[in-house]
């Protein structure tokens, strides 16, 4: 059951730099899993200007381990995840375009989240903090919206979970938005999804710095290294890492740990694992996968997503890459025939391209030009 | 480097059973690591009758978490894990061949490994058993047909890991086996399947239990979680669990661990992984683990097979199934390709089965019925 949209709010905005800010809704929110949050803070980045009539507006939702920061240089002289698609002259045009990044309610990059003070007891929330799912997320940009006037966003997009935001707005909120842009994603997790999801979790949850309520390296490395090999292609890892040795002699041996990574491989995929830890929160990353893994719309149409679909408005743009096996190519076919089944607007381009999940994220001149001419086709009609 | 086959031992053998013994070679065996065992212990389980001129002879190569015990039943009624290829009229009919089940060494069903007395200290082998390979396990198969007097097998045969133990048989003891069949393997694992194995392994190394030298429960759970995925199809887990929740609202809540395995998959694998536990030896996977990634006959002609394969003297059989994507047909046709360009006797079935990697052990019509044609074929030639 989606709570009634609420339309006003006490909302106070603390600005940390030109393009970033915190904006604290002081209104209850009340999650799909009936628990009622009783204010929270989303961190919002914007690029270019809102326009006039604010028809321009485009929000960008992201996936598991990103956030608010899609362009250009942060404070810590990061470039935004989306850099080589958002920003003055590209693709998504920041001088068309006022774009519009969220960190998730529930994540740890400046929204409300498990590392955030539980105002209740005036600690960290921690494990104290809610469920959290898409269609919270959608329910909080969606109040976000109204915060910035904006009536209607000219696109919602994003990558993997951050296309399940685009098509969870497409549904609930089918009038504030005209373009629903869905890349590299799905209508809902395979059997398969769910396995790596919760094998992950459980490194995390089984780890006895978890428990004791500190921080779980361990595990959130071992999840992270889960996680990294389904988002590259079985070629893209051979092609990057073959199966090159460090040594000229088999160097493992039982009870020595830094020894025993030999192949290139193992290196780099302990390095990414080992990284992740010391930035990602533990109990973010059991959240936002089990948001993957809940998200399923056409659940309660006996899985017939055609019928979740069947009051849509927006114009689709759904975007696939040949090699991605995490979301297949067959997955967004399935949401394409879905629009097409109930008569709706919907362009559909798969990308041949080596790099797997990750490929959504990366520099590949197709999937930007094809990017460049849908938001070109957006603009004719501003 | 292979260490010289040594022809005579000295070799005692302790009968278990009518069908399991222990053979203990009493003769130093070096291994590929450079580490020289003194002395070790092999399991072994045997069918039919060996004949007179000892041709009849067949050698069943296990995979990662198999043993000795191939088929019927042992004494805690527990059926060999090949009992539907082995047995009295069935495809590898023991009422006309003598079957040769072994425990690889290193491994923990009775053979020497890790959980074994170590002879210096009188305390188990743990971490400080040495790294073991496919050559080696090879070279302990040579020693256990000398022992028993065999000088060619009539077929070694193994799927996935013990696939590349047939494989390892053929190239290194050319004339000591007529046919060579290998199942739902490769001739070396790609960067992916290393990566995963990688990833099994960190979980254990990682287990504060490991590093103590007590039982990494935790660890080795989410190892075999890890190894379980990769041994279904994605289409299999779909059509046995599919995203069917036990519960009809979110159970997920941080912090408690059991209310959130809603999915039926989630139980699933947990279930697996924790029964592993309870009975897999941590060292044993590591080492197994390890020795899969290491073999790689083609590595030192620079990575061309059929250089590998140009002195073998066996007919082989190679099969693999659909949808393995752990070691996928092309790892098959590979291997057939190398042995085709070097003019070598080859037979090929690629079984259309809905399985994954597990279909080499599941009883599949198409692949039973292959099998059995191949065996009376080398039948027809004892």
């Amino acid at each position: 059951m989606m709570p009634a949209p609420i339309i006003f709010h006490n909302a106070v905005n603390l600005a940390l730099n030109s393009h970033t800010q915190d904006i604290i809704f002081d209104v209850p929110l009340l999650l799909q899993s009936g628990t009622v949050l009783p204010s929270y803070c989303l961190r919002v980045e914007t690029y270019g200007t809102l326009n006039a009539d604010k028809s321009n507006a485009v929000l960008i939702c992201h996936a598991l381990n990103a956030s608010h920061h899609v362009a250009g240089l942060d404070e810590h002289e990061q470039l935004g995840w989306w850099d080589n698609m958002i920003g003055s002259g590209k693709s998504v045009d920041t001088d068309v375009f006022f774009v519009v990044g969220v960190n998730n309610l529930g994540s740890c990059f400046g929204s409300t989240g498990p590392t955030s003070i539980n105002p209740v007891n005036n600690k960290p929330w921690g494990q104290d903090f809610p469920m959290v799912t898409v269609e919270d997320w959608v329910n909080t940009q969606a109040r976000l919206a109204d915060y910035l006037k904006i009536n209607q966003w000219a696109a919602v997009m994003g990558g993997s979970l951050g296309g399940m935001q685009a098509l969870s707005w497409s549904i609930h909120y089918p009038n504030r938005l005209k373009h629903c842009i869905v890349i590299a994603s799905t209508s809902k997790l395979s059997a398969q999804n769910i396995a790596f999801n919760d094998v992950a979790r459980q490194a995390i949850l089984k780890d006895p710095d978890y428990k004791t309520g500190g921080i779980p390296k361990s595990g959130l490395s071992v999840a992270r290294m889960i996680g990294h090999i389904t988002y590259l292609s079985d070629n893209d890892m051979a092609e990057k890492f073959g199966r090159q040795l460090k040594y000229d002699t088999l160097q493992f041996k039982l009870g020595t740990d830094k020894a025993s990574a030999d192949f290139q491989v193992e290196s780099y995929l302990r390095y990414q694992g080992e990284k992740f830890a010391t930035y990602f929160d533990a109990n973010t990353y059991l959240l936002i996968t089990k948001a993957l893994d809940y998200f399923d719309p056409a659940a309660k149409y006996q899985g017939h997503l055609a019928l979740a679909l069947k009051d849509v408005q927006a114009h689709y743009f759904v975007v696939s890459f040949s090699t991605d096996w995490r979301f297949s190519p067959a997955c967004s076919r399935e949401i394409v025939a879905a629009l097409i089944k109930t008569h709706k607007h919907v362009s559909y381009a798969e990308i041949n391209a080596p790099h797997g999940h990750d490929a959504f994220l990366l520099t590949d001149s197709r999937y930007i030009s094809a990017m460049r001419a849908y938001f070109k086709r957006i603009q004719a009609t501003l």
